[in-house]
């Protein structure tokens, strides 16, 4: 695990919120907001064996730039389990068809995945005292996956209620995911509205070195929201 | 993580099942229940900063004597949440009266520690196919824990069956927790019926060296199940 350690500022005040940081587009909007909307943000980054380990790089970067209150990288013991392009020797899928691709669960699906991560940030909500976690998923760039889900996140917060301390002693838990309806068009404009530099940020699933490989999924999918967004993508392909 | 690989026996045509074992009594009891069921059983157990680490080697030893299919031993990183005498520099309670110890949540109590446990299970799960996590909660010796309540398991199995690509598919997946409605010494004898030997598992929150303490919530709770059961304890007591 490392860590920035909280600064005293005025943003301790503010209520804190775990915000889940991948240091791709959509994590570092959704940071964005939690903050545009009074949160104290401590962002929680994974390091669970995924080929793209370079994201935890820009996750750093980004924390620092919006002003999260610290920044952590927990270890996550993912790559035993298998069962996933991010963390096994499959290959990471190129070139697909955007239009096909959110048909059925990808080969990039990490199983269970962002049910621990939100189990991580519950265990770290708790001890904060944070009653807000955030979240970027989204049900349209990533349909394919079943833990992007509106359905799932309502049960994960029906079981946040249920499993921790607070929970029990009546301070529920929301979980917040500002982006779940959104375009990544409409992501790229409200990141950009917010002071978001998407040039911090990497999407990448099978890097080249510090650069993209711009025909991942993650990365076509970048591609057609700057496209859209009538934004210049500032992405470093390689 | 460590592993035993799994051999090829007739316990592979089986189905599988995760069980979660931690070494200790509970678990050990689950895991021959789980055995009677006549499942495959995985055993998943985690080295998570607890101060009473030696529990995994009961662990490997009980997955021995049990038959288990294979055993593995995950790395969660939980120190840097803190908030818990398992994990944390807080003292572990000593010599409380039983009477009272259940009526709140004790300091032993790691935030969201099931939630993220059952979570690697669900994970692991997917991968093998299994439909099936035994997990050893109880809600009388622990009622003081929230994610060992009745109503949390069934929260967890109903996430369960929207994060997954077997949940998607129509695969329902069940949690199984056999000991949950029986008391200590109820599951003493059912251990004994199926022939545990509880020499081999270890409770103590607070070890000396191998031995437990006596005097911990974990060790009183244990020595009033056996004394309550009419059950010889093999316990080696510091």
């Amino acid at each position: 695990m490392t860590t920035t350690p909280a600064p005293a500022t005025a943003s301790n005040v503010l209520p804190p919120a775990v915000v889940l940081l991948s240091g791709g587009l959509d994590s570092a909007t959704v940071l964005a907001i939690a903050r545009e909307r009074k949160f104290a943000c401590h962002a929680l980054s994974f390091r669970y064996g995924q080929r793209h380990a370079v994201e935890l790089a820009a996750a750093a970067r980004v924390a620092s730039a919006l002003g999260a209150v610290q920044h952590r990288v927990a270890e996550v013991d993912l790559g035993w389990i298998g069962g996933s392009a991010l963390t096994a020797d499959i290959a990471v899928p190129k070139d697909r068809d955007l239009a096909t691709m959110t048909a059925d669960i990808p080969v990039t699906y990490v199983p269970a995945r962002n049910t621990l991560f939100l189990s991580y940030a519950l265990a770290w909500a708790e001890v904060l005292g944070a009653r807000a976690i955030f979240i970027g998923v989204n049900v349209y760039d990533y349909s394919g996956y079943p833990d992007c889900r509106p359905e799932f996140l309502a049960a994960f917060e029906h079981l946040a209620r249920l499993a921790t301390r607070a929970g029990v002693e009546g301070a529920a838990l929301t979980i917040h995911a500002p982006l779940l309806k959104l375009t990544k068009a409409e992501i790229v404009r409200e990141g950009v509205r917010l002071g978001v530099d998407y040039g911090l940020t990497h999407s990448c699933y099978d890097p080249i070195g510090d650069a993209a490989c711009g025909r991942c999924d993650s990365c076509l999918l970048r591609k057609k929201g700057f496209a859209e967004a009538g934004v210049p993508d500032p992405t470093r392909y390689g």
